[in-house]
């Protein structure tokens, strides 16, 4: 089998939702193990002297980005609403995610709370958006967004942001095969080919 | 026939090498017009705010470009070696690029200088190999490299460079098809799609 591909994305991250949106079919179509690796952008943007995304904070690039995000939803068939508020805050689905990484629900729940951001331009930092993102998924919504305001799960996804940052990750969404960095959705199928080239172990 | 695509680049640009290898045969093959715009990126980041090249100014990014590079540059089999200077000075081969932009001769002039910068690694902003990167395609090449250091073409380089500030251009390659902006080599297919799926004058 290949090793894994570790997928570093965050919900308020405009390229992760497209990769959010194809990863875990193209992965599975290449036979290759999809480990999802939720992390803050926030901190990372900070440490490396950034106010705020790059795209935010630069005109001409920024206003580019809503035009190559516009063409490359189309090009996959995605929906796409340029979203009223850049980036968004998104620490409660974030942990939440973070608690379920293993779990076979969540691919369908980053989805779901992806659309919300990018599709239908919605808040997501809030407890109803991701219990409702959680419906059908999980026995006990209620519980799992309990866990998510509690100590461990906060220090859980700062430990993975500061894990994030060692790796010298300075973007989402990121990509690991291997050690090997590839650096937004536009090198997802390249890192899935890497994977599928690697000596099998 | 479908409209043109305007192939805005620098021969600093690291990604601008590898479209320059890629877009004669790219273009001819969609059957798109091509027009070759040489511009110059220094002054259009000193616009921006920064200082060099955004990918020499942060340190994991950085790192992370010359990774990306050599894996692009091996994907479509061209030769690469990382630079000992980054960006490198183009002004008299970019003056040339100018002068020569609608003539037969100038994909193969401009493969030739970038060999020189991303494969060899040597300097490119001198008279030495912007006329052995001419022997062979004009009659005159020390007529050529002449003019380019007179008034007339060093005005056309800055006209040219303000036009393409006008546009809202803010890195190179940066292709503009129909008043549609695609920035990046790994836009250039797009770029070529969009092209062709326009309305046909």
């Amino acid at each position: 089998m290949p090793p894994p591909i570790e997928f570093w994305f965050e919900f308020g991250s405009n390229y992760s939702y497209l990769s959010v949106m194809r990863i875990e079919a193209l992965a599975g179509g290449a036979g290759v193990p999809l480990r999802w690796k939720p992390f803050l952008l926030g901190p990372i943007f900070r440490e490396l002297g950034w106010q705020s995304s790059p795209f935010a904070g630069q005109k001409e690039k920024g206003e580019y980005v809503w035009r190559d995000m516009a063409r490359r939803a189309a090009k996959y068939r995605l929906p796409f609403t340029r979203p009223a508020v850049f980036p968004r805050r998104a620490v409660l689905p974030m942990r939440v995610a973070l608690l379920g990484a293993d779990q076979p629900w969540m691919g369908e729940f980053c989805r779901r709370i992806m659309l919300q951001n990018w599709a239908h331009d919605r808040d997501i930092d809030n407890a109803g958006t991701v219990l409702a993102a959680l419906a059908g998924l999980v026995a006990d919504p209620a519980a799992l967004v309990a866990a998510a305001g509690q100590d461990p799960a906060r220090e859980a996804l700062r430990a993975q942001t500061a894990q994030a940052r060692a790796l010298g990750i300075f973007g989402a969404p990121t990509f690991m095969v291997n050690g090997e960095m590839f650096w937004g959705d536009d090198r997802l199928e390249d890192a899935l080919e890497f994977a599928r080239a690697l000596p099998q172990g």
